[in-house]
């Protein structure tokens, strides 16, 4: 999407340089870098360190990472090396073995000499393929935007809370729950977004806002505390959230307090979407409440804040007592009666297994 | 409550001395400073920059001053003086007008060589009255986790959530919210508590957490929204919170967030409890979502975060993009139907009319 009024990926590959570029994330909201990878080092820094993060851009970059490779060396020998390394970076991250394995699948029947150009190939269509997805989603999502507009008096906006960053510099381009807000922008329906700011990691204030801020969406910052009050008063039309992983039966896992606002918004009559590319579906899954694993994650990131000091240095504050204990669940389950709908790239759908279940009769699994 | 094993009062008189002194409370948790209060202008700088704060601490402090001032000058026009200067240093805390006022109003009639004496004793007991009205609270909410402890099994500890800072530190003693877990730790009861975050200010980080600490209860500090995901998991037992105002049909006006953790306890079948102090009944208001006025604070402490620094100092740190327009509500309402009784000083009642037109028959207002 749009930085300053020029359109980026948060990956792409320079003919001219003969690279892949990212942006690199460690370093927004303060500052806006762009980064060569090459090596099989660079790739695999750039998704351990968190350079680059979410799920479909750790995929993209993988494939890359597997292409630039193949140009350097294309034996057997090497594929296995790539996708050991690379797959240790960040090892239960589903898009990234999904990535690799497309990869070393396609490239390890072919005849060596071959290899760079297919690799290459693969890349690029991976890349393309999540773009079309989360553009397709935002098209369906836009449906949704657009009959809530209908009913508004002119001048008055749309009104879209989300939580934590399902935005375009998660994915390669547009985002997922963000994709609706920029097909209306582009509809020229006005909206408004209340940016949650998402602790422990605040992946609401540093980057969705950001994203916000650099496509000039209206928008406002607020703490994770202040939703339900929002919505209370009527200041909220609508919620659009991502997911890591959804059940089969329409449970929605999500960054942690999630489920907070899906709660608000059903005490409200609030309508609670969720935007969620197929890939994110995990069919083996049933009920997502007592199925799916929360992650618990170091209590430093309760116990102190990034961020940037007046002098322009990032540094960490500590908030609480020294040795106070800090717990912290990553991730929770908003169970599917307090979804609207589910907004995937194929249309909208109810959350249960009949919806999901009609939307992808080819992937359903008994 | 204790302090490192010893106990202390968050304001006391010291006959020693024959000064009032405080817990400079800007310095938690990182420092535990003890200040002395002598002129009127260190009373007028406590209040105003927050070194005490939270309401019945705050109407406390104001009793003390205008002691200290009687016995300067026991004159007509310096208890005028002192109510008006007092009074500006935070013109929107009922506690601090209702304080201030039951001085003037027994001071006034009397002589002036009388003055001096009989403030004072007025001031001590408007801090015994608060420590004995938090006691109270504390002995009716100790029933309802001693039935919670009856069905536990052996060595399992009863989890109890809350947010905010409605604890000592905001009182004189006791505190409201955590009145009843002292009094469950004094009884032998195994508790653990949960502590919120409570963004933007963080009281549960800087406050709570040292509190909990300070007197050796078991606990974890929490993102905001980690407490639904808790739930889910039974892993709470029991929410008790604080107010800064209730209406006379119960709806709880608290620190923003509040509402969102009591959808999440009855969305759960976890009991919802009030500390309520009478003081902080506002009998004129019925319905509290429509009725009570909202401050929207600075959005500075939405956009920014306070904390201490690996070397010790204190510093903010910038969370958002530069420009970054932060919404910052900094309180919600609770409607009644989310809320399991309300704990006050004579007893624990329905949060409605008529629990709370039982529980203080006297007060009731038409």
């Amino acid at each position: 999407m749009k930085v300053d009024g020029k359109h980026y990926r948060s990956i792409w590959f320079n003919e001219n340089t003969d690279t892949v570029k990212i942006i690199d994330q460690r370093w927004l909201p303060h500052e806006f870098r762009i980064v060569d990878l090459v090596s099989r080092a660079d790739f695999a820094a750039a998704i351990r360190d968190m350079w680059v993060r979410g799920a479909p851009l750790i995929g993209a970059t993988a494939a890359f990472a597997m292409a630039a490779e193949m140009k350097r060396d294309p034996s057997n020998n090497n594929l296995d090396e790539a996708w050991d390394e690379l797959h240790e970076t960040r090892p239960t991250a589903i898009n990234l073995r999904w990535a690799l394995t497309q990869m070393r699948d396609l490239l390890r029947p072919l005849p060596q000499e071959e290899r760079a150009k297919a690799a290459h190939k693969r890349a690029l269509d991976i890349n393309d393929e999540d773009v079309e997805c989360n553009r397709m989603i935002g098209v369906h999502g836009l449906g949704i935007i657009r009959k809530i507009a209908a009913h508004k008096k002119p001048g008055e906006v749309v009104n879209i809370l989300t939580h934590c960053n399902a935005g375009w510099l998660a994915t390669v381009d547009w985002g997922t729950a963000t994709s609706p807000m920029y097909h209306a922008v582009e509809d020229g329906i006005a909206i408004h977004v209340w940016v949650d700011e998402t602790r422990p990691r605040n992946q609401g204030a540093l980057l969705t806002s950001w994203e916000m801020k650099s496509h000039n969406i209206p928008h406002h910052l607020i703490v994770d505390n202040a939703g339900g009050h929002l919505m209370q008063h009527g200041q909220v039309d609508l919620v659009i959230v991502g997911t890591d992983r959804t059940s089969a039966h329409g449970d929605v896992c999500n960054k942690i307090g999630t489920y907070l606002k899906a709660l608000a918004a059903h005490d409200n009559d609030v309508p609670f979407y969720v935007a969620l590319p197929s890939p994110s579906i995990d069919w083996t899954v049933k009920d997502g409440i007592t199925q799916i694993p929360i992650e618990e994650r170091d209590d430093e990131e309760v116990t102190q804040v990034q961020g940037r000091l007046p002098d322009g240095t990032i540094a960490s504050v500590q908030i609480s007592p020294d040795g106070t204990p800090g717990s912290n669940p990553a991730f929770d389950v908003t169970p599917r009666r307090l979804v609207t709908g589910l907004i995937t790239e194929r249309g909208v759908c109810e959350a249960s297994p009949e919806g999901l279940a009609s939307m992808f009769p080819d992937k359903v699994v008994d």
